[in-house]
Formats: C-alpha cells, sequence, structure tokens
C-alpha cells in the first residue's frame, strides 16, 4: 500500500491542470479520448485477426456477481414476464396448448458487471468532461456526456499488459500501485508497443484471485491492486483511446490520496477524457496470449447506449 | 399481404418437421446455427474491413423508444443513485465540496430495444431449442438456451439486403411478405452471396417509415412488412447463422397463418435454432452501402450475457 | 374555469406567508397539520363507527391505473418470483411435488394510485415544509420529511364533502374550481360540521364521470375540477388535519395562476404542512353516505412507511 | 426444538383434512377466515378505543431492513424520479427558481417488510385456498386469492398474546415452540378473550431479540421461536380471523415436519383460508399493554390492494 501524501489535493489539483484534454476535440465534444480512435486505426486493428478466435470479456450478469451494495449498487436481477409454466398452463386465450413463449426484465445498476463509466460519471469542482456543469446531471439523466456518446466509438486495437503473468506472479496484491515504471516493464518484456488510440487491457489478477478463493468476497470497493496515481501521465503522453482492467475500479485501493475517494478517476475522467472500463474479465484471454505471445487483438466493446446513463454495460469481445 | 391459409396449423408442423436442427450440433447444445460460424468465417469476415468506419445498429435505449405495452413491454426506465445535484449539494460526508458523480440504474425488459431473441423465447408443443422441456423456463430464468449461449459468437460476416432499395421504394408496405423469390431477387441486384455462417441483416424500411411519418405509432406489434413463412427453408439451406431486421418481429404481420402468433418464429427458433434479432437499426449502414455498393461487413454484436434471460439487448456494429 | 391572474406571482407570495405554519410545532416537526389529530380527537372519532361498514378508498393499483407517462409516472407493475407454474414443474429442489408458493415484486410510483403527498413532495423558494433545505432531498430520498413521518398519525374522523351531488349533479365539470362559498353551501346542505383536527374527503365526481365513460383519459395530469387557491384560508383557519380527493391533484386545473404548476400545492404543503391524499375512491363511501344522510366516519389511513420517500401509497378506510 | 417426526407427511395431510375450510364460505370465496369478522364486530371492536392512541405495527420500508436475499427477497429500494437537485438547479423548462418537488419509485418485494399473505402465496397438492387451481398464479400474478380479497376486509378486534413476557421472559428462544398450551396460558395470564372474527397478534420477542444484538442477522428464514404445528386446531376451533407475529414467518424454525418447508404454512393458508401476517412490529404496543393491562384494541390494517399480488405490504394499526 502506497503512503498518503499530506499535499494530497495540491497533487491532484497538479495533474488535473496538467492533464486536461478539455476543448481538445472542440467545445461540444462528448467522446474524449475515444477520438484517438481513425478510421486508419480501425482498419489496421480488423488486420490482427489471424486466427479467428473471439474472447468474451463480460463477467455473467446475474445474482452471483459481485456487488455487496457498496455505493447502492446490487447484482442484476431478472424478472419474468412470460415463462414456461405459463406455456404449459396455457394461460393466453386463443393460443393453441403447448405454444408459449417466455418473455424477461432485468434490473441492472450501470456499474454493477462489465462495463464503461462514462463520461458523465466523474465529478470534480463541479465540472464533467469537457468543462460541462455537473448538474446537467439531473434525476432524469446526463444531458451531456451520457454514454450515448460511446455508441459507435469502440472498435480498436487492443493491447493486453498482463502485469502479474510478466513477473511469474498469480495475480498482483491487493494494494500494490502499478504505476510508469512497471507499465514500461511489461510492455517491455511482453514486446508489444502502445499507441495512439489504443485500448489497454489491464490485467491486474485480481479476478483469478478471487476465483482462487472461490467467492468476490469485498472484490466491489475493498482492497485491490490497481494504477498508480502517477500512471495518469503515462496515459495522457501515450494518447490511449481507453483503458479496462480485471477490477472493480482501475486504480489501486487503498487509494494514494485521501483527499478525495478514488483520486485518479477524478483526473482521468473529468480532465482527460478517459474512457474506463472495469471488471472485464480478462482470463481466457490472457491465457491465450501466453500461449502465443501475441498480445494485441481486434477489439470490439459498444456499450448499451442507454440514454442519459453515466454507466454502460458491455459485453467486450477480442478477436485475434 | 398473403391469404390466410386454411391448413395453418399443417403448414407450420410440416415445416417444424423439414427445418428441425435438433441435435445437429449434439445433445446439448444451447446455440444452434451460430454453430455454422467457424474460425475461418470469423478470419475471413475481418477481412472485409477496407475503409475502418463504423456503425453502431441500435437504437437508443431510452423512454423515446416504439414500446407501448404491448406483451407487458415498456420503453426502458432509468433511475439515478447520484447525479450532480449531490455532488453540488455535498451530501456525502467526507467527500470534498463540488467532489462526486453519477450512477444509475436501468429498468429494461430485453425484447424493447435493438436484442437477440434467445433459443428460450419461444415454444412450440411445450419444447424449446434442441428438443429441451419449456418448463425449465422458469420464474427464475432459463436453465437452458438462455442468452449466455451467445456471449462469444456473435462476431460474423454481415450481409445487408436492403429489399426495398434495390426495388427504387422507400420502404416495405406493411403487410408485405419477403419470400424466397424477393430474397432471391435482391442478392442478385445487390451482386452479393450469402453463405453459410452468414448474419443476414434485413432491411424493410419499416424503422425509415416511422421516422418519415415522426412517430413509432404501432411499430411494436402491428402491421409490418416482413419475412414469408416460406423464407424458413431459404435460410434453412443456406446455413445462415442468424437473421436480424429493422422491425420489431422480422416475420410479416399480419401473419400468415393464424392458428398461432408469430408463425415464422415457432419454426426458426426452437426447430430451427435460428439466432433472430429485432429492432436494428439499419439506416445509416444501408445508406453506405448503397453508396460503395458494398453489401458486407464485419459484424460483431455479442449481447448482455444475462444469466438465465430469454433475450439479450445489444448494441451490434458493422465495420465496414 | 377561472381566469389567469396577472399578479399570480404576488397572490401566491401573499397566501405562502399568511398560511405559514412553519415552527407552530416546533423547529423539528416533520407531520404538519397531521399535529391537530389529538389523542381525544381519535377517541370521539371511534365513537362515530355506528353500522360497523368499512370502506376501502383505494383504487386497484395495478396495469388498469389512471397514470400515462406524466412526470414519468407509470402504472404500477408487479413481477413474480415464484408462481404456480413453478409449483407444477416441482423446479424446487427438495420440496415434495405440487407445494409450492408465489412470491412477487412490485415496482411502484409512490404517486401512481392512491397516496398521501409527503411533505417533502413539493418545494418553494428552495426550501420545504417547516422551512428545511429541499436539498435534503437527495437522489438518496428525504432526509427529512419523508412519508415516515405520518406512520401513526392518520387516524381521525373524517368529513366527505360531496360536492357535486349536494347539487344534484353526477360531477363537478373540469376546470370547475370549488372556493369557500361551495364548501360552506356543500356543508350547510350536509348538515355536517367540519372543525379542528378533522381529515376531508372532497368528493368531485371526477372518477364518477371517468367510470361513466369507460376510460381514464386525461385523469392524470388534465382538466379536472378541484379546490380554488383562495380555499387556502378556509382550510387554514379551520386547522383541518389532511385533504384528499378522487381526482389526481385536488386543485382545479387548468391551474388559477400561470406562475407556477399546481399554485394551491406551493403554499398548502411547504408552507401550511397541510397532509394532502390523492386518486382516492369515494364512490361507494359516496353513496351510503348519500343513503343515511351521515357524512362522518372514523378513518384510518396510515401509508406504507418507506424510509426517505416522498408519497405514501395507502388504502385507506372509512368506517361507519 | 421440537424433533422432526418421522410421520411428518401423514402429520400435515391429516391437518390439512381436519382444518379445511374450502366452500364454508361458497365456491367463489376467496377471503377466507376473514369472513369471520361481521360488521357487528367491527362496531364492538371500535368501542375498543379508550385513550386515542395510535401505534403503527410496521417496521421501516427501506434498506436496512431483515432481507439477505433468501427467496429472492431484498429490502425495498427507493428511486427518485425528482428531487431537491433539480429544484435547485432549476432544471425543468418554465419553472420559477427554487420551485420543483420531489418523485419516487419504490421497487418492493411484498414480503419483504410487514404485510399479509395473500391467499395464493401457498400452494398444497398444486391447489390453493378453497380448491383453486395453483396454476391460476402465473408470471402475470394471481387470478384468485390475489390481495385484493383483502381490501376492505381487516379492520377489527386485536388481541395482542404477549408470549414471552407473560413469563417474564424478554423474548422467546429461536426453536421454541408455542402450541395450545402455551398459548391457553397465555390468555388465562393476561385474563383476555379470544374469540371469532378476532385477530391475534402474538408477540415472541423476536424482533427485541434482534433490536438488543443490534442486527437483524438471520431473523429473514434463520431460527425463530413460532406457533408449533398443532397450534392449527387451537385457531381453528377460535375462528379467529387472522394472526400476525413479529417473526418472520409466525411458525417455529427449524420447521417441526421435514417433509416440506413451513409445514404450518401448508395447512393454514390453502386448507384454512387463513389471514396471516408477517415481520410485525409489536414492541410499542406491547409495552403499552404491559403497562396498563389491557391486550385489545381496534385493529386497522388493510393491504395496498395490488392486482394480481401474492401479498400485501401494509401499515397496520391499534388503536386504543
Amino acid at each position: 500500500m502506497q503512503e498518503i501524501a499530506d499535499d494530497g489535493e495540491a497533487r491532484l489539483r497538479e495533474a488535473a491542470r496538467r492533464y486536461c484534454n478539455w476543448g481538445r476535440w472542440g467545445p461540444d465534444d462528448q467522446a474524449g479520448t475515444l477520438n484517438f480512435i481513425t478510421a486508419d486505426h480501425v482498419r489496421a486493428a480488423a488486420g490482427l485477426v489471424r486466427r479467428g478466435r473471439v474472447f468474451s470479456l463480460a463477467i455473467p450478469f446475474g445474482q452471483d456477481g459481485p456487488q455487496t451494495g457498496f455505493l447502492r449498487r446490487f447484482n442484476p436481477m431478472g424478472f419474468m414476464l412470460r415463462d414456461g409454466g405459463d406455456t404449459c398452463a396455457a394461460v393466453t386465450a386463443g393460443v393453441p396448448s403447448g405454444v408459449g413463449g417466455g418473455d424477461d426484465v432485468i434490473l441492472l445498476p450501470t456499474h454493477a458487471a462489465t462495463h464503461w463509466d462514462a463520461l458523465s460519471h466523474i465529478h470534480l469542482d463541479n465540472r464533467m468532461w469537457n468543462g460541462y456543469d455537473c448538474r446537467e446531471v439531473t434525476s432524469q439523466g446526463a444531458r451531456r456526456n451520457d454514454i450515448s456518446s460511446y455508441r459507435d466509438r469502440i472498435v480498436a486495437r487492443a493491447v493486453l499488459l498482463d502485469l502479474p503473468r510478466s513477473l511469474g506472479e498469480p495475480w498482483c496484491r491487493p494494494g500494490q500501485a502499478i504505476g510508469p515504471a512497471e507499465l514500461d516493464a511489461c510492455v517491455e518484456r511482453q514486446g508489444v508497443g502502445v499507441g495512439e488510440g489504443d485500448v489497454l487491457l489491464l490485467r491486474f489478477g485480481h479476478m483469478a484471485m478471487c476465483r482462487d478463493r472461490g467467492a468476490w468476497g469485498d472484490y466491489a470497493g475493498g482492497h485491490a491492486p490497481g494504477l498508480a496515481f502517477d500512471s495518469l501521465g503515462w496515459l495522457f503522453e501515450r494518447r490511449v483511446a481507453a483503458v479496462a482492467s480485471d477490477t472493480w475500479g482501475v486504480e489501486v485501493r487503498p487509494n494514494e490520496i485521501a483527499w478525495t475517494g478514488q483520486p485518479w478517476h477524478r483526473v482521468a475522467i473529468p480532465q482527460m477524457g478517459l474512457c474506463v472500463g472495469e471488471i472485464f474479465d480478462l482470463e481466457a484471454l490472457a491465457a491465450d496470449c501466453a500461449g502465443d505471445g501475441v498480445y494485441e487483438a481486434l477489439f470490439s466493446a459498444s456499450p448499451i447506449p442507454f440514454s442519459g446513463s453515466v454507466g454502460g454495460p458491455v459485453n467486450p469481445v477480442a478477436i485475434k
């Protein structure tokens, strides 16, 4: 665990100033760093498909998910509108016996399972991405920076950084902070470049650790490995389009700065406009990459475009 | 509109017998025709990306969707767990002023907006796909054939069949049935092949018609153009992996067979195991295809894998 | 229909000043005019029970309710957690065949059907009842003036004022405003007194009109008969404990003051602290009162005490 | 704790036969033992009000309730449609600054907090109360025996039986079964009669135990004191209208009969047609009764009449 800096607020504000992309893509932009993905980038990413193997990076969306009520989030619930018992009971007037079907409704906290944070998700100094007033996020949803902005923007090259495996560890330990040095070392060990417009898939091994112990435990909001606060500059300089991890919150917990919870988020999302993904299941993909030594893939992960929503449930796929 | 056959039940049962794929992929299969998509197919599909242009085929998920209560389906609702007003009111103890964020919950009927039908969605003779007892779909969801079976199976080549445009029409008329002859003619006019493992995107122009009149109207469950009942053999023989359309229910309405509602579905899903997608927005893609004359694309459309769910909300993308 | 006053805001502010009860029951009060109900009042009210006849004043809570989406309100929805089909399918491990049960979940907008407004429901000048800051009503609910304050306070004498019947009309017409003169006349015709601590049940006949036409139509938020703005003084002086009506919003619509919607509410709830009930079904009770000439009853109507909620679903009963 | 009878199924079936009220109130009855409450009974009950003191018997409906996911039940959730932050942000077009309000939606499992079981809640041999087929309880709710049947039937005399206090104990111990002997002894010690049409409020002290330990713990579904299986005859003979307790499930847990869970329920509800209430907070009422020695009260507890629902949330009041 990192020591708590006394000058936390100052560090945060300095990073917020340095890594601010407001206006970079015009005053009306609502997509942030996804703008780094160009058509050329997409075309090149498609060229990475060599075997035709598809990996889903979503965890199951259901009652055995990781949520325990923290931040009022709960695991997705399903309710049936019609089911097979109804089919057998022939309850619908005018329908022949044995003919029927199932239908259902899902109640889904947008950040409960695999998801993207929308750019309206995090506020600093009453502002959100690109300088918009956070009061544009009302009880009726976000009028700016909602998840719809991401609807057709997340097809790109993905680079998997398997942080523990490259070190011969099963997983990073809770509280372990990964900063520029560790990122550079992993990139070097894996022999893969990270460039403008890439989606970084960060495997900390935290989901592997949960599976090993047979329980999510405090996965949602507890101690976890993750990015160090000073990774912000590294990401900013490389112009990555998005970062997603196999943890609940990407950044290390306990947090390094005590002034506010999730300090990395306070800069990455409202200031840098970074697209952030969480609760990605990278296990099968990582095993495959370790096997063939290829750590890049075509990546497709368009969130469900809920109007006004501040988060985007998604079933991301990597295609090798 | 087709005339109503007196021998509807017999026609349906005959088609159910002829186009049955039960056991084709083993007694435990829950993915149906998606098995036609092979790694080779995926690899070849990736080769279709020439310009790096991405099209989202989802409609907005929100209160201005097409549902009007038919089949108890409603438009998705969002509820905020936190919003920008809370950020400004500084309601969270221990959080600095102006620091906060948004969080939300979505209530989503799985068939309300753009979605795949799961193979547990339709029952005939108390059976569902691959012969499973429909009573495996209980109040707790589907224990077989739930949408999870599709989680990593829908990356493929897509072929857009733009039925009205190839005829110089803005849209097919409600009640217009598209059968083998019309499909063949469209394929020929467009100069595109349809083969094993392809995903067919069928544009009937119904969404264009709704936009032209400025209202969804009876889009959800009313009269609509769509596939004729005798298209089943055409699809079966070509071994297509999936079919999706810009209508509420793919098949023509009013239905051609009076014995039961949605007769095409009764064969396509429980007997053939066909992956069926509905409420796809094909307008931007179709305009692009008309422009460059290329009617094929890489297609990626993995549904949210809700455990036990009989439908799969999705934001499909086509990449050209 | 009343004419729209040019000086609407001034009239509203004058009434807000004159009929303000802030502090009357101490700085911490959250129950408002329900404080007028004393133990003596309750005891006397119990003495009104002469025949032992019970009238439920709730409409059915379900999909055939009056809501049409106005103010994002919808009719209550029910979802089954277990049902009789599950019992027959014997889906629960270890349970004997044929043994089972039903269980369900309700999704209920608190103001959708018969309900009390909580004192946190209406804000004027960023304040709510007793002067509390309206920002105490956050995404997490009301920290003050929630419906829990009413949990054990609504047992009292009720007086039914049947406004149209006393005039020989089937119902008051939409837009008809009932002010002090009409209230006094009705009281006199019915020969019943209205005093401190009473609950007034105001029958405008609006629900009867809807039943007569066979449809709710614009019941929720459309034109309706109701209390005139100048009824506020009449209610204030009589120290009534609560007012409930058979309309969607008690006060006349279209509203008499254009400055803000529901002007009567802006004074009655945040300033006077009046307990207000809406969508009460008074038809059976009114018919009985017309029959025996007794317009008073013991009244019991404790809302479901949802923590933090700004409205209280209730099944009120009048006992004669 | 009771020993497990080897002949559990036989005992249950014998009780089901002996205490069956099917047809007693006609073939169409859906109200069961509430039929024992007559107008005379109601009138007499009103005469019990001597001091005008009102006791709410509901626990708070909210996130700090007792549910932990057992039987898929969760604690009620509230979502805001509008709040005070919106008022301050002046987000509604055409509304003056500072004018606004709160509105909300509740998601409520009907058996999560204080509630009545509907007569469709429990099934035995694929039947429910009065012999109706349990398949009338579908995904769309109960077509018979739903909670609406209770809408105007629960105003009566209540008798509180304070089982532990009459023995000088703070609470009955988990697993302690209360049968006819204990009931008779309590009635005698308290000097109160139990007769036809009465509502029995059974205080086992279980909620007091939870408060004493500062946690609900396993209150929902764990070990608990409660009625013994052989209390069924005692209740049947006395023609009580309803039974409610301060426990999760009225009957003793672990159950006395292993053949099926909640064996007392299998007879009481589908066979006897007994109105059963659970999670009633009897602490304040019991303290008052111990103080004045008066164990009877006027009782009013009409559930929210959700159409088709198998349970009825309620805020019951006792009036002394």
